[in-house]
């Protein structure tokens, strides 16, 4: 099973540059067409690996289903892997150095838009399983595959999509390849991730953009509005400033902390890749535990008026911002949305009209260290990558981790392939040759590990 | 030869609706070309009713000049009409409801980009000005027409033109109809206009947009840090806060105060015409003050990161904004400016890089009532509206007018002839053909009432 792993890696590359090719971005609508027609793609693509594949309608994007269960073969342990064939959008397209969805290999590079997020990741396993089946080897347990189109949305289908097949998902763990590890050398489990909610406020003044020479001084200026609200939710020192933020928080534990300081980081590195001249934010916490188990309040995007060549003098109609909130242990989604929509609502002038549209809603996930399931992904990871695994704590937010759980009352195991300069939602995006092949042969592993846990 | 001028009117409207077909941005250099071929049907036009017209190339977009003197013969009285063919840019071109370009009537109404803003209003001079030419009526002075093509972007090489042509455009008194009348039955001459600066900032962070989850927290959002110095510039009282930056104002007299309120305002109209719910601003000011005598400081435009459908959740690479202050009676540009990047550079962290981009330079303008340029001004609109002219104080922006008065040594006379409602900058910008009309009626009278001030 390994020789073909080996073997046949040329074609794997070749499948996941058809793969990427659809420009299945979930964000902007008039890709709707494309969504469609990656999913009709990987429902194929497993019915061809000799996977049972179903493409599941929800209203929104399908979802696609894969699995090796046999019909009235319900014996062996089940395990999903949850995966989604979504892309982030990829403007600006400017900086891209290569077109985003011809996957371009460069040395250990393989490039493209969905390269990490999420199409390589989850295709690792597709892999893997497609070797079991082609070369005979019996499986210890049956995979389903759950691939969705919506996460880069926030999942808005999910829910219900998850309640009516909730039957035959019925399963014994789930894995998710969807997160980051530190290096090649530094493999791991990451046993927590930050919420996220987000939200897109809007101001309006006059009908039209006016001429500022003639009615500056005379009305308000919804850009102005705008800016001083969003400078008002967070200070120079980077604390939130939303009433009660804080207040549910579950303190990080000492032990957590130390063992979070002696993760590897070098920061000067750090900001290099970034291309930053030096770090920013709550100088009582180090940069590692900024980005993993402390809250954040962030500006994606800003839009307001003439933002052409040269100037406009206006006071624009409408100014747009974008933004969200990571959150940690104990903060609830609702609570934080509510309290900002009404922090913006009482600090914003009645000459103005504000409109606050509620986005993302994602809890915090935390899983204990000394849970089976994590304990069965190190021992896979230890084997696939010949280092130490470590285990990690994530900032990124996997907004349906929390339904999963919850809806099939399993746990989520999650086994990052991503390296931290695969620039995951950045132009450029790349998935490493090497974590790739890592993952393949960890995947390989892991259903012999994952199955033992089932006593 | 007011005959002349109401036979011809279908005539002199073919014509606007030609030179409105230019799209002649100067802001977009894109636009270049239109620019240049306007300027060449503008100087065609100007031969073809007996001007005896030029064009002159500036480094920039050229200037057309087009006079009535004759070579040898520089006898009478000179004045000069300054005018501008550019025009604002047109974007949000979805709220225009007929081409901007194609000038459309709809009743009253003559609808196009540069219908009042300017090429409508120095055209009824140059149909004035035609109309003695063809109908042998003698004008009483010679009159040089100026127009420019880059009044828009703050006339960067008007300058040049100017002390390289002072010789020959020395005269005794310069018009423009570059303003606003509160009504038809409101004529006037307007006695100030307010300055401008204006500057683009640029914050960068990150070398490109990077995944708020992998690192927010760690490192500065540049979005965040233009939110908070923008917000720092302007307080919720209309309050500027550029150190220093009311210092040197000369305080608006209590004559002058008196008669600014006894202007025609109509709260509840002005405020249904913007589409505002109420005012807002300065509240020891009333309205026309605060759009007149006093300064402000108003954001054009805001950009940064994702401003598609949906959300991205990054960290912005670049955040950007267009602003501008208007200036009144003592205030410096230069000194304005300076102390406006001083103020942001003092207050932006430097985890992020400023660039702060000068633009406009204008001073503000006022001349005495009792000038007889004003008289003679007021003595037109009279005979031509059929109603008391009122002295006005603007508060746009002429960048040009500070640099012809001092190049030419000589006093500007405003006699603008667009409506409050004509929309200027805006979509949808308009001309009223009565006023168009009115317009050419006053020109008729003007030559006359300016040659007796000179004595």
């Amino acid at each position: 099973m390994f020789e073909y792993l080996e073997v046949n890696q040329p074609l794997f590359l070749k499948r996941l540059a058809a793969y990427i090719h659809f420009p299945s971005v979930s964000t902007q609508s008039e890709h709707r067409g494309d969504l469609l027609a990656c999913a009709d793609w990987l429902w194929r693509h497993c019915q061809s690996v000799g996977l049972t594949s179903e493409i599941i309608q929800t209203g929104g994007n399908p979802v696609v289903l894969a699995t090796t269960r046999q019909e009235g073969g319900h014996f062996k342990p089940h395990f999903l892997v949850y995966g989604h064939y979504d892309v982030q959008p990829v403007e600006p397209l400017s900086l891209w150095h290569s077109p985003p969805f011809d996957l371009t290999r460069d040395g250990d590079r393989l490039i493209g838009r969905g390269a990490s997020d999420n199409k390589g990741q989850h295709f690792a396993h597709l892999n893997v399983i497609e070797a079991f089946l082609k070369t005979g080897t019996e499986l210890p347990c049956d995979v389903t595959f759950v691939i969705e189109g919506e996460e880069e949305i926030g999942s808005p289908s999910f829910a219900g999509f998850l309640s009516r097949e909730s039957s035959r998902l019925c399963c014994d763990g789930i894995v998710i390849s969807d997160t980051t590890i530190p290096g090649l050398r530094q493999p791991g489990v990451a046993c927590s991730l930050r919420g996220l909610v987000s939200a897109s406020i809007k101001i309006s003044g006059p009908a039209q953009d006016v001429h500022s020479g003639l009615h500056g001084g005379a009305i308000e200026n919804p850009a102005q509005v705008l800016c001083s609200l969003l400078a008002g939710c967070r200070n120079a020192a980077g604390t939130i400033l939303v009433p009660g933020f804080y207040d549910s928080i579950i303190p990080v534990d000492a032990r957590e902390r130390e063992s979070l300081l002696k993760l590897p980081f070098d920061e000067a590195a750090y900001c290099r890749s970034l291309g930053v001249s030096r770090l920013a934010g709550e100088e009582e916490w180090s940069a590692l535990e900024r980005t993993t188990v402390r809250p954040t309040f962030e500006i994606h995007g800003l839009k307001s008026g003439y933002q052409g060549e040269g100037i406009k003098t206006i006071i624009p109609a409408v100014a747009e911002a974008k933004v969200s909130l990571r959150l940690v242990a104990g903060q609830k989604p609702e609570e934080v949305l509510t309290a900002l929509e009404q922090m913006l609502r009482a600090q914003c002038p009645d000459s103005v009209k504000l409109e606050f549209i509620p986005g993302f809603r994602a809890s915090p996930y935390a899983i204990s260290q000394d849970h089976p399931l994590v304990q069965a992904g190190l021992n896979a990871l230890r084997l696939a990558f010949e280092a130490e695994p470590l285990l990690l704590r994530e900032g990124v937010t996997i907004p349906v981790l929390q339904l999963l759980r919850e809806t099939l009352g399993t746990e989520v195991l999650l086994l990052g392939l991503a390296l931290p300069d695969d620039g995951m939602h950045s132009p450029n995006e790349k998935l490493s040759l090497a974590a790739f092949n890592a993952g393949m042969r960890m995947s390989a592993h892991l259903w012999q590990e994952l199955t033992a846990t089932v006593s």
